[in-house]
């Protein structure tokens, strides 16, 4: 990490210096009647937001922007927006001057065995969707884009530069996905090149994804600053991912089980529960009472260092992994425990009108 | 890399944006009669030269020169300086605003049973250097700077993040240094983070790792230009290195073989050799008839791919490794064939005088 600041604190300031209260207009907005994303020559655009699949296209907006003193925040995705999605791109609209949404289906975080092409996919209706949360640019680059000469088969070439983040990847989801982290770190430290931002933002649902990030921005001293947004819940509690939509109805019920677990972990904790091996027990106990539901791992960790914990104090992850059929589901909450009692974070719930919180810095 | 544009042609216009010719002075530049570099707190300033040994106050700096709209060149070096840094510095004066020479030998790129310890260091001598030169800031972090809570000790534990170039990084120097280059990606990587430059000068001699810096910043799109500047070579032919120093007398007068095995190759290359294997044992016999000197390798690659060769075309690098007493030497030439011939370069001469070759874009 920066020793000069632990995490991004001063990293943040690096491309701020751009960032003089500019008025916003002036990047190029066009409406069209109609969608043609099989057209790649040129922008393809819808209501406010551009459509790029070119690195070099991206730049050149973006360099103009920033050269007009504007400051860029950015969302990196996998696409099949939600609730969480948006409420990223609305953090990042009220405090920017241009909002990029990247949109990308990252081969190399998935293994060979996992649903890379069951991964959902909306390209029209993402579009769709950040253009009415007022995001500027969609940066949706095809996998040649990314990753030129690799072959992502299985007996093809990896791509010749990556970034591990050893430590933080072992352990929760990395047990379970060998390499995938490492996959994140080397797309995020990417799209970080391409995109410059002043600020990125990255859901707290992927917690270990957000300590790896914050980590990897830390020890590289990469000049952007992390932040990470609540985890935001249906109404029933189940946490919104991309994923849910692969669920039967008889299965995304059975996954509510997950969030009650979580949320009777949090009662315990409320009453006073400060072991960390009975926290975890509580909670993986109520999950394995739902037989569609096959219990991955439950784990309490320290939040920034993923270090397993043997009593509650400071920043604390609670998170599990579990498989709902083909479908793997991930949830956590936060606990920030110190001498005057506990503080339990189990994110936002969307109202059945579909308003999401809002996202606040850490 | 960067689909847009193989290599870095079009990320060198990332920082650029910010290039009008503005007027160069306003940072701060102060002349004293005596350097303390005993004291870190606060800039030590010698002549022109600003010497920073914090992140923050390096990117302070930085941050307020590209507001102003100047540019950023780079020099990474690990010090003890020669006429190969003072060309590279001399390139990046006549061409930026700012000129940044980093001065870090870093432990991540030194094997247990390497020279870390006997690499030679003059870090007065080399801020002088730096200042008649005219470098703006010379930045030489602590090792704790650097790497914040890491431990470098045999039993130590490494720092988490790392950046990897497979494919490039096995073979030549690869094969004798392991994890060399990984130590240099993940620094040059985190430099490049930290001093934000619109183009970084490296040396030719360094051929292995010029090749895996291109691919870096082509692979993680690095808004960075990088520019190979031209392998310097003392009076006699002796490729400049900090590592010379360290040669006794009669070291140093056998060392001069390996400059004469490379001439050798050029004059058979020259003559028509084509075949990669012939030329490779031309360079070889010759270095093996020295008693002092232990050829390491001597090799015929492609220079952008370093993949061995049968056959020269292309862009070639010839290079060797050898080790007189206890010191590792390496040199190289690159040949570029096509079918109307070949042209050799094996970097310029310097003068007695000490005046070395300018630097030319790769």
């Amino acid at each position: 990490m920066c020793a000069a600041a632990p995490y991004n604190y001063n990293c943040r300031n690096h491309y701020r210096r751009l960032s003089s209260p500019a008025p916003r207009e002036g990047l190029e907005r066009k409406v069209v009647a109609a969608l043609d994303l099989s057209a790649s020559k040129g922008p393809i655009v819808v209501e406010r937001a551009v459509v790029l699949e070119r690195v070099g296209d991206l730049r050149a907006q973006l360099d103009a922007a920033r050269a007009q003193g504007r400051t860029v925040g950015f969302v990196p995705t996998m696409g099949a927006f939600h609730d969480g999605h948006r409420s990223l791109m609305r953090a990042a609209r009220a405090r920017h001057d241009v909002v990029v949404v990247s949109l990308f289906v990252n081969p190399l975080q998935f293994g060979p065995a996992e649903d890379l092409d069951r991964y959902p996919k909306d390209l029209a209706g993402d579009v769709a969707g950040a253009a009415a949360e007022g995001v500027d640019i969609v940066f949706a680059p095809p996998v040649e884009e990314m990753y030129p000469g690799t072959d992502f088969s299985p007996d093809g070439a990896p791509p010749l530069t990556t970034v591990s983040v050893a430590g933080l990847t072992g352990g929760l989801c990395g047990s379970a996905r060998p390499g995938h982290f490492d996959g994140v770190a080397t797309v995020v430290a990417k799209l970080f090149g391409i995109v410059g931002p002043s600020t990125a933002y990255f859901g707290k649902k992927d917690a270990q994804q957000l300590a790896v990030v914050r980590r990897l921005v830390a020890d590289l001293c990469l000049p952007v600053e992390i932040v990470g947004c609540p985890l935001v819940r249906e109404a029933d509690g189940m946490a919104m991912s991309s994923r849910n939509r692969n669920l039967s109805p008889a299965e995304r019920e059975a996954a509510t089980v997950i969030h009650r677990g979580l949320q009777t972990g949090a009662d315990v904790v409320m009453a006073g529960e400060r072991d960390a091996g009975k926290l975890r027990r509580v909670v993986a106990n109520v999950l394995t009472t739902e037989p569609l539901v096959r219990l991955e791992y439950a784990e309490v960790v320290a939040a920034d260092t993923l270090s397993p914990l043997e009593v509650l104090d400071g920043e604390v992850l609670v998170a599990v992994a579990a498989r709902v059929g083909d479908v793997r589901l991930i949830d956590n909450m936060t606990v920030r425990v110190d001498g005057r009692g506990a503080v339990v974070d189990l994110g936002v719930n969307v109202a059945p009108t579909g308003e999401g919180g809002l996202c606040a810095a850490r």
